[in-house]
C-alpha cells in the first residue's frame, strides 16, 4: 500500500465552516527519512483551535495553507522507523494531521504507554486535559471551599477541570449547552451543579440561575467559551478572583477581531471596571508555552485516569471522511465528551 | 475658633461633576474623643477616585452620602491630642476629607517626617505613588530592557511609574494629554518620549505613534486611563505582557457601567482574544488592600524623594473654595501633576 487518503483546507470558511471548505484526496504515502518515522493513523483529534487555523489572521501560530493537510493531533502505530526512540508497532502520538497516515520526526513524537487507551493521548490524557489540569492550577490556583465555574463543562477541557477542582476541595459548578450535557457534567464528572446556558435567553437569567449555585460568589471562572456566559459569570466574581483564559468558543466564529458578536456590544467598559473593582487577575495562556510542565500533569493525573478517580467521555466519528462533518458540529456543540475521529 | 468650613456632596453628578453637586458650609469643630486627635488641615489632596464615591453604585467603598463632607486624604497640624502617639505641632496624615479641620481616630492617621515636605504625604508618597510603585513592582514586574507605556504620563501614578520604570533599564514611554504635559514628561519626569493623545483623532492614529516608540512591542502597559488609549495600546502588546490597571478615568463620567463609552462599543472580543492570543495578564488591583507594603516603598523612593533623584510635580489651588473647580479640572486633565488645594 503506497496511498494514504488526507483532508486539505480546500477554501477559507466565512463564519461557520462548511463541507466545501475540506476536501478529502489522495496523496502517496511518504517514505521516512533520517530520524523520522511513518505511522498508520488509528484515531485524530478535533480541537476548537483548529478554527483559527483555517482563517489566514495574525494569531500565535501560522494558518493551514490553502491546499494544505488540515493540521491536528493524532495516535496510530509505527510501521517503519529510522529513529533508534521507536520501533515497528509502538504506539505514538504526533500533529499527524487530518490524514489515514503520516511521516514526522521521531523527536516530536511521543511513545504512548499501551496499557491506558491510546485514545486518552488526545483527550484526558493530552493536549486538552493539560490545558485544563494547566490552566486551574497555575493561575486558577484553587483552595479547599473556594467556588469555581467551568464553561463547556463536559468537554476535554472543562471536564479535567471540573474533576481536578473537585478533588482539591472546591465547589464547582459547569455550564454546558443542553439539559444531557449538564446530566453528564452531574453524574459522570462529579460536578455540583451544571447549568444549561441554552435554557437562557441572555446572560441576565444565566446570571440569576448561576447566583443560585454559588451562594458565595465565584472565585475561578475557567474561560473558553465567552460570549454570553463570560456575561453572565463576571459581575458574579469574587474580590480577588481568578479568570484563565484558554479559549472563546462562542467568538470563532464571529470573524474575529472587533466584530459585533451576539451579546458582547459595549460589554468592554463593563469588564474592565469589574476587572478593576473586584481585583481580578486574568490570565491569558496557550499551552503548548507549557510543555515543559506536561510530564508534572501526567506523573498526577495518568494514575487518576488508570485506577478510575477521573473519569473521561470520548465522541467517535466512524473513518476520516466523516472528519470535516464532526469538526462542524463540535463548533455548534454537538458533541458529547472529546471529539475524536477512528481513521483505521 | 470653633468654627470650621468644609464641602459637602450637594447632590450626585450625572456624568462631569459640576458646581453645583459640591456646598460649602459651615460646622462646629468636634472635640476630640478618647484615642482622637484634632487636626488644622493645610493641604489636601484631589484624586480621580473622589468620582466614584459621588456615584450611588456598588463598588470597591461606600459612597459619600449627599450631605456628607467630600471624603478624601489631607495634611495638617495637630491641635489637640488625646493619644500617647501624637502631640499638638506634629505633622500629620488622614483621610480628614474636604475640610479646614478634622477629628480623628489617632490610629488611623500618620506622623509625617517634616524634613520632606509635608504634601508629598498626598502624592509622591502617599497613596498615588505608592500606587504606581506597588502596581509596576507587583503586577508589572519590570526587567531592564523591557519597554513599558504609561498612561496619565505626568499625574502622580505615573509619573511614579515611569521614573520607577527608568530606574531599573526599561524604556519608557508615556502618554499624555496636550503638548506641555509630555514635555513635563520627558523634560522633567525622564521618559524616553510621550505621545499626546489629543494630538490623534482616533486609536489607530495613535496606535501608529505608539509604534514607531516602541519598536520591540510593549511588555507593560500600565492602565489608568482606559478609552482610546488602551484600544491604541492593547494591539502593541508583546507575548506575556502584563496589564496593571488600577483606574479608568477616560470612563469614570460616562456613567458607569455598559454604557456607549466613547470608542469601546465593540471592543470586548478584541480584548478578550488579545489577552489569549498575546498570553496577557491582567491584574485589577485597588491599593488599599496593599497598605501592609507600604513601609517598604517608603524604605525604596522617599530617600529618592529627599535627594531628587525622583521628581515630583504639585498643581495647589488656593482655598478650601477652590477644590471643586479644581477637581473639576482634574478629571478633564486641566491639572499640571499631582492636584492638591492649599487650604490654610
Amino acid at each position: 500500500m503506497t496511498q494514504m487518503t488526507r483532508i486539505v483546507l480546500a477554501s477559507r470558511p466565512t463564519g461557520s465552516p462548511e463541507p466545501a471548505n475540506f476536501r478529502l484526496e489522495d496523496a502517496p504515502i511518504p517514505e521516512p527519512g533520517e530520524g523520522q518515522i511513518a505511522v498508520r493513523i488509528t484515531a485524530m483529534s478535533l480541537d476548537p483551535y483548529m478554527r483559527g487555523r483555517m482563517d489566514d489572521a495574525k494569531s500565535y501560530a501560522a494558518p493551514v495553507p490553502v491546499g494544505g493537510t488540515m493540521e491536528g493531533g493524532a495516535v496510530g502505530q509505527v510501521t517503519a522507523s529510522n529513529s533508534k526512540h521507536f520501533a515497528p508497532g509502538d504506539w505514538v502520538f504526533g500533529m499527524f494531521g487530518w490524514a489515514t497516515h503520516a511521516v514526522a520526526d521521531a523527536k516530536l513524537c511521543r511513545k504512548l504507554d499501551p496499557a491506558l487507551p491510546v485514545t486518552t493521548a488526545l483527550g484526558v490524557l493530552g493536549m486538552p486535559g493539560f490545558t485544563g489540569w494547566f490552566g486551574l492550577m497555575e493561575y486558577g490556583r484553587p483552595k479547599a471551599g473556594e467556588t469555581v465555574v467551568v464553561a463547556a463543562a463536559t468537554g476535554p477541557v472543562g471536564s479535567m477541570v471540573g474533576q481536578i477542582a473537585k478533588s482539591l476541595g472546591c465547589r464547582v459548578i459547569g455550564i454546558a449547552g443542553g439539559a444531557d450535557k449538564c446530566a453528564m457534567a452531574v453524574d459522570t464528572f462529579g460536578f455540583d451543579a451544571c447549568l444549561d446556558h441554552r435554557a437562557h435567553d441572555d446572560a441576565k437569567s444565566l446570571r440569576a440561575a448561576l447566583q443560585a449555585e454559588c451562594p458565595k460568589g465565584v472565585d475561578i471562572y475557567f474561560e473558553n467559551v465567552a460570549g454570553k456566559v463570560l456575561e453572565a459569570v463576571l459581575p458574579c466574581m469574587n474580590v480577588g478572583g481568578r479568570i484563565p483564559v484558554c479559549g472563546m468558543i462562542s467568538w470563532y466564529n464571529e470573524g474575529g477581531l472587533g466584530m459585533n458578536a451576539g451579546g458582547a456590544k459595549d460589554q468592554l467598559p463593563k469588564l474592565w471596571r469589574t476587572i478593576l473593582v473586584n481585583r481580578l487577575h486574568v490570565h491569558g495562556f496557550i499551552i503548548s508555552d507549557h510543555w515543559a510542565r506536561f510530564p508534572e500533569f501526567m506523573a498526577q493525573v495518568a494514575p487518576m485516569v488508570a485506577d478510575g478517580r477521573l473519569a473521561y467521555v470520548e465522541d467517535v466519528a466512524e473513518g476520516l471522511a466523516a472528519a470535516p462533518d464532526a469538526f462542524i458540529g463540535m463548533l455548534q456543540g454537538r458533541n458529547r465528551g472529546k471529539q475524536i475521529v477512528r481513521v483505521g
